[in-house]
């Protein structure tokens, strides 16, 4: 069955049937004209949108459509982690091909459903249009920050050590192992995959972080580090500068590259979609940082440079020399 | 200059930089990992996504830039309206062509604002993303409603009159008009199709029903007349029945459905895209209709039939026959 031959209210009554049962913060949820939900008293509303593009963001033949409903609304609420926000809820506008099979929009859902009772959040609205054109995800998120916990790019001083959760350079391995068509000869690659397939956000390191007011600035790595220290830089006023050396590299990203060093710094650097977290820390900060590894102790937190008074971002080579930091990357430009 | 030309940072501060300072309770617009707002206190948080998909929604050769851009922001406020809730802020999501023209974003987003002014609405984040499809222009809007005055599509009782806002049939009319090339020739056939490419959402008319607590159920006919009193009596447990004598129909849409008065009828019931707003107003609540009429004289408010305890949804037809109501519109299916 086609969604064309479904029609929309149906397609909605079939998506609202797959999905949890709401939180009790939800006053009105799908099916009325609007969404109707209750704030966290003492809290700022985070609000973010991201769309994934069939063709530009996944391909049908790489990524299935759990994975697709999964990434949607990971993107965003990697946005949500990176401002140490507790995500709450979830608009779904789908813009779906008439021809698109009905069964693939319930996988979609189902993984995007999935993730999002991962982490407590309810998908209370959404929209389905139709379209001549790609299949195109877009996921609002909406969470809640106590104002004295909020992390901003700009928050950045001077001095302040630069740690990364996770690792790097992986979704960007794995999406040439699927062009390359060798994805799974072992684990190591079939983990590169599942970072550009299924991209986890740091949700739980966020809030740690957050809470423990251990940072004070972040930044999402959805375009890359190199990207997210040259911004969290600009905005917080300062330089930066980053050690090659330092950086936690995927395994499988390592071995992938595995011609020259350089080519695996530069695709950790500017690799996009590890979707991991940036923060900038005070070194007087040690104990709070304590604490938010005790509340959040997986994925571990690297410390991969700092903030500098000099305006410049460099990255200090294995060699010992200092070169500004290659650019990130641009979807348009890609 | 395209889009893909700009890269995606330049257009994401060229649309900032074209866009309102924010509202006072924006405290984090633009720019970060995530907007940050202040919710109002003892109010709900209402939320809604609305897409509009060239090809489909909008044709660029019948509607410029700046309309699409108002029409994008407008259908949004419109479900804002029919929950009788007070908008607040928007997020942008533009899924753009590479080879889309800078300045038609331009002018996008400069209708978007102009009407995001008029209700007080500030843009405070969104997104862009390259496709290889249509352009789509995809806004989520944010609002506040008290509890109490929440209007629900399910509040409806047997006996509660129903009212729609404005004139009904203008938009379907404009759009018939805009295809067969006929659009001017008058001041009448010009106002149908602005009501296509420009609607005016009714949140005036929403927020003063809401605060004179003058309806127990409300919806916007998005889907047109005939859809909205369906939805309403079946979310109600009620049926309904409308007088066809008494629909408010545009002036225009009369003169271009000339042949006969059941054609001008249906097409004002099944015509989508009014974007006026639908109110179940109970017999005995007339004294608050008054004063939500006082607050917002503009559009007039009609009497167009009642909810009824008999299960079926009728149409009381102008030789007095009642026959079932037609069809609504559905965007998959057309």
């Amino acid at each position: 069955v086609t969604v064309s031959e479904l029609g929309e209210h149906a397609l909605v009554s079939r998506i609202r049937a797959r999905l949890s049962p709401p939180r009790r913060d939800v006053v009105i949820g799908i099916g009325d004209d609007a969404a109707v939900v209750t704030g966290a008293r003492n809290a700022h509303a985070v609000l973010t949108v991201d769309a994934l593009v069939e063709g530009v963001h996944f391909k049908r033949r790489w990524s299935s459509p759990g994975d697709v409903g999964h990434k949607a609304l990971a993107v965003n609420l990697s946005d949500l982690a990176a401002m140490g926000a507790e995500p709450q809820w979830a608009l779904l506008s789908l813009i779906v091909p008439g021809a698109h099979v009905v069964d693939e929009i319930d996988g979609l859902v189902d993984g995007l459903s999935a993730l999002a009772a991962v982490h407590g959040v309810s998908v209370v609205g959404g929209n389905v249009a139709r379209t001549d054109g790609p299949l195109i995800v877009d996921v609002t998120a909406i969470g809640a920050v106590r104002p004295r916990r909020m992390l901003r790019r700009s928050g950045g001083r001077p001095g302040d050590e630069l740690y990364v959760t996770g690792t790097l350079g992986g979704a960007a391995a794995g999406l040439e192992m699927l062009a390359s068509g060798d994805t799974a000869s072992d684990a190591e690659r079939a983990a590169c995959v599942a970072r550009h397939r299924r991209p986890e956000p740091r949700v739980r390191t966020g809030l740690a972080m957050s809470r423990a007011r251990a940072a004070r600035a972040a930044m999402d790595l959805s375009d890359g580090l190199a990207d997210a220290v040259r911004q969290i830089a600009a905005e917080s006023g300062c330089g930066a500068i980053v050690e090659a050396d330092a950086l936690p590299i995927e395994p499988g990203a390592r071995r992938w590259w595995t011609d020259s060093a350089r080519e695996v710094t530069i695709a950790a650097l500017v690799g996009g979609e590890d979707y991991e977290l940036l923060f900038a820390v005070p070194p007087a900060w040690k104990g709070r940082l304590r604490a938010a590894r005790q509340r959040a102790a997986s994925p571990p937190l690297t410390r991969i440079g700092r903030l500098t008074s000099d305006p410049g971002v460099m990255i200090l080579a294995r060699e010992g020399r200092r070169e500004p930091l290659p650019a990130g990357f641009e979807h348009f430009r890609c």
